[in-house]
């Protein structure tokens, strides 16, 4: 069947240079990294290799990185280490109200423990003013968390201004980077941040695999304690595959990314004129300019974001509607909700995330196949074409 | 050239069966589980095969299962999750001293927050006696965790008592028996535990696999916040390829587990007895019938365990010190120190672990190679034959 695969944000396939390159160590090169005899140390050298390819793509070094199973787990390091490790000089952390699932609620989770949580609001593409985080630091904040690129709405924060911010005032800052790793350049110097998560899977990495970058002046309290593993920071066994797919995958992402920027924002602007040419009251989410190259996002008046993604998967269209929370539940967005989107509006929030394998005819096929799928359910819709009334928004959390 | 793999405890290649299992979910079946879309709740379908395989090997009900990403995961999931999420109850646990890393520095993690951690003794053998359990719980204890079987000298725990006591006193019991599931039998019903960690290495599933297994009672506090995978209880996109491994190789130990444990314990066995007869001057730890049945180990006097490995390595025998601890440094394992083993003695702890594909070969080689080497190893030392001065120990946290 014809189709367009357009989630990369939610799934990658694994490439296939990187599972060539992780079989080996399944089955063959299978010791435990931290054992000192031959086979082990063999294997602790291939981890640093995949360490220095994880470093040499965010411009760190490798004494920064620590692998993690997943850019969630990287977050909950971030934000939960620095406030264990710092609590002592204050319990107060900034983060943006539209931060992923995995940092607002490690932010909720510490306030439970007494700490407490500011939660910045953005503006109407998403943006963080660097004078209202400015505003919002205490002389007790010890952890300013702002992500990099929203996966829901693809807006790309001022990180210079916010981290100036943070640099002024002496306080960490993170960001979440793992929309944007591998899809538009990431320089932990350029940005000026002190942590920074990454997720393998939008790298074309196995799943399971991520990374925290932390300055070696940062001192972070583990989140899964134990072994010596990670110098410390993060035990278990170390999930060397997984690993060696990181490494593999951040090796053939720094060589590629100049050229797949440019490909990812052609396709990206083809789709997002096409559907403003061939599709009435759909509303366009995040920032126009600043957004991540691969990323468009709407919201389709009177549709179920969630019935336009059932009917364009029997197309062999692949989309999203923007959170796994909202693929759950028929609630508002949070990140949406902060954005001002209409309760009634989110509920349309469709997101397509395009990858360096999809192609123009796969955007052309969407723009075939959208219309009439839009068009079909605001047939069956019972508000399409009427005057909407507001009701009360019920936001996900 | 000839050899003898018996560090299985420190890794175990993935079984073929396994590595079979797993590729197709790398790069053809790659979507998120999470989505609503076919491809998407295909793989939701995998997972849930894979868990219910899990839950089987162990009596539970997938309902009960919670992917994680290695044994120290489940471990801080256990005893920080049922901390935090019954601190208004009470804020002491009770661990045994012999527990693996990941618990005591959880437990120690939990100490800086205000929790106390009672780190309960063990006898020569390393049993944790019930009575002296009993005696440590207090109104405001929320868990006890005592491991099923210590991967340093192999001590099985007396559960049936232990747990006994938990439930006289309404308490959770938490135990890590990620060194026994798939090489002794493991029933959380026989056990009558409410939460059971494993590991997937051992089962010969890919690193980066584990599991907590929670009774429905059980509220835990996420370790890893965010997003609703694992209904709610650990975030980040699930571990698709490591999910299945795990599932597949819990089929397959759930079948060949009898025959399986009877091999182990006649290798063991005929180890132990082929060491004591060639060997002087070797203490056996742990119990000697209450023990893993593939895990034999010795403290040799007057030997650093480590040589010994590099030794037994040249002759392609691989074994362990026992400890990833006493891996990095010379210091004495926190085991080995709470059995009454000499600081001195420790130094010589050698682990021997063995899995099914060993052979009584295997074993015959290792009797052939180790008394040379413990020889060779005793003639270069400056205390063999000499008595031994008693010194500070320097115990490995």
């Amino acid at each position: 069947m014809k189709g367009a695969y357009l989630d990369h944000a939610s799934a990658t396939p694994v490439r296939k240079e990187v599972l060539e390159a992780i079989l080996p160590y399944f089955s063959e090169q299978f010791a435990n990294p931290s054992n000192v005899y031959d086979i082990g140390s063999q294997i602790k050298q291939v981890v640093e290799e995949a360490r220095a390819s994880v470093a040499g793509l965010i411009g760190a070094t490798s004494e920064e990185i620590i692998f993690t199973s997943s850019g969630a787990e990287a977050n909950n390091l971030a934000v939960k280490g620095v406030a264990f490790a710092k609590q002592k000089k204050g319990k107060h952390i900034i983060v943006s109200s539209i931060e992923h699932h995995s940092v607002l609620n490690s932010a909720r989770f510490l306030e439970r423990l007494d700490f407490e949580a500011t939660f910045l609001p953005v503006d109407a593409y998403g943006v963080v003013d660097p004078g209202r985080l400015a505003k919002a630091i205490r002389p007790d904040t010890i952890l300013v968390s702002i992500m990099h690129a929203n996966n829901e709405i693809g807006t790309i924060q001022p990180m210079a201004e916010l981290s100036a911010v943070c640099k002024d005032n002496g306080i960490f800052f993170h960001t979440d980077a793992a929309a944007s790793v591998g899809q538009t350049k990431v320089d932990v110097n350029e940005l000026n941040v002190d942590l920074l998560s990454l997720s393998g899977t939008s790298l074309g990495a196995p799943k399971g695999t991520g990374a925290l970058y932390f300055k070696k002046k940062v001192r972070l309290m583990p989140l899964i304690h134990g072994g010596i593993q990670e110098n410390g920071r993060r035990a278990g066994t170390e999930n060397v595959p997984g690993i060696v797919g990181l490494g593999k995958a951040a090796e053939l992402a720094q060589k590629e990314l100049p050229e797949k920027e440019t490909h990812l924002r052609k396709l990206r602007d083809l789709l997002i004129k096409g559907i403003s040419e061939r599709v009435e009251k759909v509303e366009f989410t995040g920032h126009p300019n600043n957004r991540l190259p691969g990323h468009a996002s709407f919201c389709f008046e009177a549709i179920e974001g969630e019935a336009l993604i059932f009917m364009l998967a029997q197309a062999g269209i692949y989309t999203n509607t923007g959170s796994a929370c909202a693929s759950k539940a028929l609630k508002t967005s949070p990140v949406l909700g902060a954005i001002g989107i209409r309760a009634d509006l989110a509920q349309g929030s469709t997101v397509f995330s395009i990858d360096a394998a999809n192609t123009v005819a796969d955007i052309e096929y969407v723009l075939e196949k959208l219309p009439a799928a839009v068009a079909r359910l605001r047939s069956f819709s019972p508000i399409w074409g009427k005057e909407i009334p507001e009701y009360e928004e019920d936001v996900c959390t």
